[in-house]
């Protein structure tokens, strides 16, 4: 393995050969389904991971800020869906971003924020896409609600590119059964191509039918009358991915490298010099099938310690314990110095935690990624 | 109030008034307890903050890690406390701030960290105060511990300077009751004080005796012995001290501001564009008297929406609702582009979460305070 002495801890480190792995499975997947792959890059805001991500047939990004859009355009990044339902005071910025050149796509879920779209002078008519709620958990115009076709017509007929519809089954969160998963998939597959089909059938443009999170994308059988599928945190995946089934531990690209500071003895406790701040506060696994705590700790090589979860968090200090606590061993079995891995809950969240990436590959000397940062 | 409707959201603003009134609070009960008073500055990684509360009387800084006493170092203050156990890893680091002139304290809570210490050839040697466990509820060795005067006599006469003890009575984050907080705070003062009677009756020097956090700070009835205090979220104060009785709502000094982007009316949630990525994961209201969910939701003017939290929140989404909610009004109540004011959880996880704070006060121009970030 690599030498990691040389990195200071706490830091955020990537296994390389995970990642490509990881991003080569949901492309082979996307082709598989027949639908084009656009990577949601929220989860690592990273170029250099969503270069590989292009590399391996991804068209156009996902993005979760304008800020994104704004950074990766900067990179050379054409074709983005910024996929928050837009608010019109942010409607000056998205139409900058169009004038100089960005096909950037934005999303309304709502009549107003239509009228609003339509009422702003812009010199490039924005693309729109219009958000469905194919789950009921979060935002979105049901696929059957008669404000979709008054949405659509306000955007059409004011001058706005209707593009198409989009949707996210973020419900599949909360799932881990692989037929449960497929079901899930389905609805959301079928909801997005029925909204499609509504607005064609009153006479509107639709081209895009946009569906996806990593456990659905993962776990659809076939996306039939769908143009493109999204998902993020499959690059990296996580203990929530872990627990919901799409993923491996040893799949999990992402870990914390952090370094034993001291010990309480008596209560079996190591303590390490990364807390919530490297970690983050997520705690996403706490109702899931495996309780990780802030996350499962591996030794320096990656390799996972059994029982072994960051139990607790303050800002720059974790506590590290096993749940069967060989009480009094803590010390010899973890000394001070000891360098460990810690798989995080939440990719997405844990990543933003950090200006950079260390990322590690099998014969490759380590290389720095930057993440960008900040709305 | 200000015109918010030029800051981008979402974006962490920062109630000039409060924060001075927070500080000149916690500047006047310091100097009534008779003992100086050094800021944690990972509260707020802010020089604009930090210049405030040196003005006010504050003499040093705390901070959490390497890379904070580096960014404060180099505007131009010395005395700091690096307040988490040195990895051995980092002793390079140290000694290099101190070498360039910076009255940097590390802090052990070992034995093996102090040989590491002492066994490290620094041209300048350092200062180490040693951690004091007066809660059981993180790291530290007991007042009584058998190995504190190890822990002493190892750095002493290994030449390092001895400069004193250190204690953080944290468990006072799940208090709520004055009477416990009063107690847990002498708990804190007599552990502490103890552990340095000890270390100068064997002979060892031991000339500062630091204890804090927020809650006894401000709880505290006396310190005698002790010679200065530590607190960090004070500046700001969040939910979870209002909940645990030490600040009213109104003392809350960060604030997020979000925009209405759409609706669920029948479930009675406005969609804002601040979701954790913006308020942080962290539910550390959870288990206290009273739930905020991810914050309690105000007016653009900071006024309190009685009852109306953000219950759930994705990267860049949050539902806001109320308790009682008045389905089907939501979209009137909170029309989408209604600007919206969300007080934090947890002061220290929400700031970190943003590259800078908007500084709005009273008859003052808004200011941009950037923040450090990073490892």
């Amino acid at each position: 393995m690599d030498d990691l002495s040389s990195i200071p801890t706490p830091a955020a480190l990537v296994d390389t050969t995970r990642l490509q792995r990881n991003i080569e499975r949901m492309a082979a997947q996307a082709a598989a389904l027949g639908v084009a792959l656009r990577p949601h890059v929220k989860t690592t805001k990273c170029d250099a991971v969503v270069r590989r991500q292009l590399a391996a047939g991804a068209r156009g990004i996902t993005v979760s800020t304008l800020k994104e859009a704004e950074q990766f355009f900067a990179v050379g990044i054409v074709d983005i869906l910024y996929a928050v339902a837009i608010a019109p005071n942010k409607l000056t910025q998205a139409a900058a971003l169009r004038q100089r050149g960005c096909e950037l796509k934005i999303v309304v879920d709502n009549l107003d924020s239509a009228r609003a779209v339509v009422a702003f002078r812009s010199e490039r008519p924005f693309e729109v896409w219009i958000e469905i709620d194919t789950d009921g958990h979060r935002s979105g115009l049901a696929p059957d609600d008669a404000a979709l076709l008054e949405v659509g017509r306000c955007l059409h007929a004011g001058g706005a590119r209707l593009g198409g519809v989009m949707t996210h089954a973020g419900a599949s969160y909360e799932l881990n059964d692989p037929a449960a998963l497929r079901a899930l998939a389905e609805q959301e597959r079928a909801g997005c191509v029925g909204a499609a089909e509504r607005l064609r059938g009153a006479g509107l443009p639709c081209a895009a039918v946009s569906v996806g999170s990593t456990p659905t994308a993962l776990s659809a059988r076939h996306l039939d009358g769908v143009t493109e599928l999204r998902a993020g945190v499959y690059a990296m995946f996580d203990l929530v991915m872990a627990n919901i089934g799409v993923c491996a531990l040893d799949d999990i690209a992402l870990s914390v490298l952090t370094t034993v500071i001291g010990h309480q003895r008596e209560k079996g406790w190591a303590i390490v010099d990364a807390g919530w701040m490297a970690m983050s506060r997520d705690r996403g696994t706490q109702k899931q099938t495996h309780d990780y705590g802030y996350g499962q700790v591996c030794d320096a090589d990656g390799r996972v310690l059994p029982g072994c979860t960051m139990v607790a968090a303050d800002q720059e200090h974790g506590i590290v314990a096993w749940a069967d606590a060989a009480h009094g061993r803590i010390a010899e079995r973890l000394p001070v110095g000891t360098l460990l891995r810690i798989l995080p809950n939440h990719a997405c969240a844990t990543g933003a935690q950090h200006p950079h990436y260390h990322a590690l590959g099998a014969g490759a000397p380590p290389e720095t990624w930057e993440r960008f940062y900040g709305w």
